[in-house]
């Protein structure tokens, strides 16, 4: 099978910290994404809410958040200048930002922009972790589910950058119905976004297993939906906060092709051949021969685990 | 949390040659039965198709596949040993075997027999690999879709031992789906067979790649459902054929907490602690808490790939 060579970036962020602006953020993006372009690459992707600091680990009002974080439009005045570089240099980019949209709802949100600086693709957060209330004994908190809604948009994939781009956000990589989805409509390539704190403020969790989760869900969703997979994040300590780094390029094979080494913004970048998704996806996950969607049911009808079917045959 | 502290054990097998006899068979099984039992195992748990040669190697007849390595009855003449011996020791057992039906169909099945020597459950392999043609250039075949139908009892789990047993059959193991539907039934331990040979005879994989997949999926399957795996292998070179060993017992972090040394019999084993799980299912893969079903429609809506849904927002 001949090669279809793809430039892949991922542009890890190093901390955000609150007093940062919008312009000093963007300015980072962008010396990442000159960078990006000048290795070959065709896509940029950076990290879930990329132009400020990972505000959900404050208590504060959903208007007082929505003033600080938010982003009204997209461009906007300090996020102009990305899309005006990505058409001068013929790169596109997946960007995370928080939005807010014109009726006030709130979203954990990424978009997909093409060569031509349009916006192909948005993705509005589903599987978003945390809590709502306040938790005044943990020494930070994690309030996406009060600062933001449930994605109302599902799972898509773009036909773009003469690829198929599938978009998700941080915690959708621990979930593999998202995967699939996504693989269902053939993606080639998806692209994340996290910030994940090293602490889990909801049991004592040992902190080397914030890693080996993070890099084991994205390697078995790349080998299993036969993708390749882009994840940005931002690393790091954020006003105290320490956010796990491990940025990745992973192949359909399931291996880590680049990862990056340091907490700090750090662009990593792969040629990465997307026939090597066709060969898996033509043997072992050629979904069509081999998937049996009739014994899949509970998926769909169960949202929590419930009792056991019960099925006992006679021997 | 207090602990549950849960016996496990996992008996893997050296290669199981043509020539030899389903006696000879057992007998390994029974010895590895009472080593397991003698570390204070609870279950053990036993490869596919245990009891013969990993036969879909061999293009033949059906009628000749049935007469020489499936079984009419379990237990039979040479496998209710296996049964008197467990009642005795008091342990539970998961069987890979050859099943042929009072109506002549054909299914590559488990069972899990409780400590009264109860066929508490089976089940009937669902993602069959391989293909049912004959390809004479291969250096073996892979006929699973040949000799055996596809399950037709779904995925399943059984309260037994004082836990949540769930079962799956080899390939099984790298499809998100099977996982899932058992965690959906609240399982807290899988056990699963698998005859895996190390080349792939349809494309020139890489030969590291079938283990490295293997613990991927095993890993990625405990940690994103929340339960203990066994997984059981026969391993070595039968006939020629060399199957991967790495039989393995994966905690619910992802971790691996036991596994084979070698390609010949033995007995691993692990207290696990059930209450492991209970704190992932309570947190992060709090189900009830976090799913979203209304976004996976097209998990069940297609088999195979389809084109994108095409959802392309106004910026």
């Amino acid at each position: 099978m001949s090669k279809r060579p793809f430039g892949l970036a991922v542009a890890q962020m190093g901390p955000v910290q609150p007093d940062e602006t919008r312009r000093q953020a963007v300015a980072r993006l962008l010396a990442m994404m000159r960078e990006a372009h000048a290795r070959g690459a065709k896509l940029v992707v950076f990290p879930e809410l990329a132009l400020t600091t990972f505000f959900p680990r404050y208590w504060m009002t959903e208007e007082e958040a929505v003033a600080r974080y938010f982003e009204k439009e997209m461009p906007g005045p300090d996020t102009r200048i990305l899309f005006d570089t990505a058409r001068e240099l013929g790169i596109g980019f997946y960007l995370g930002y928080a939005e807010v949209a014109s009726d006030g709802r709130r979203f954990n949100t990424s978009i997909l922009v093409d060569t031509n600086a349009r916006i192909v693709g948005r993705y509005r957060k589903i599987h978003l972790p945390g809590h709502s209330d306040h938790k005044p004994q943990a020494p930070f908190q994690h309030l996406e589910k009060k600062f933001f809604e449930v994605g109302n948009e599902g799972f898509n994939v773009w036909e773009t950058l003469g690829t198929r781009i599938g978009m998700c956000l941080c915690n959708d990589r621990r979930w593999t119905e998202a995967w699939r989805v996504l693989a269902l409509q053939g993606a080639e390539v998806v692209a994340l976004g996290y910030n994940t704190p090293s602490l889990n403020i909801h049991w004592n969790e040992p902190v080397h297993l914030r890693m080996f989760h993070h890099l084991l869900s994205l390697q078995a969703a790349a080998y299993q939906n036969a993708v390749w997979v882009a994840a940005a994040g931002k690393a790091g300590v954020e006003d105290g906060s320490h956010l796990i780094a491990g940025s990745a390029i992973v192949a359909p094979t399931g291996e880590i092709v680049a990862q990056a080494q340091g907490e700090e913004d750090e662009v990593i970048f792969c040629q990465a051949d997307l026939a090597l998704g066709d060969t898996f996806k033509q043997h072992i996950f050629n979904f069509a021969a081999h998937r049996r969607p009739e014994h899949y049911g509970l998926i769909l009808e169960r949202v929590g685990a419930g009792p056991a079917l019960g099925k006992t045959p006679l021997p």
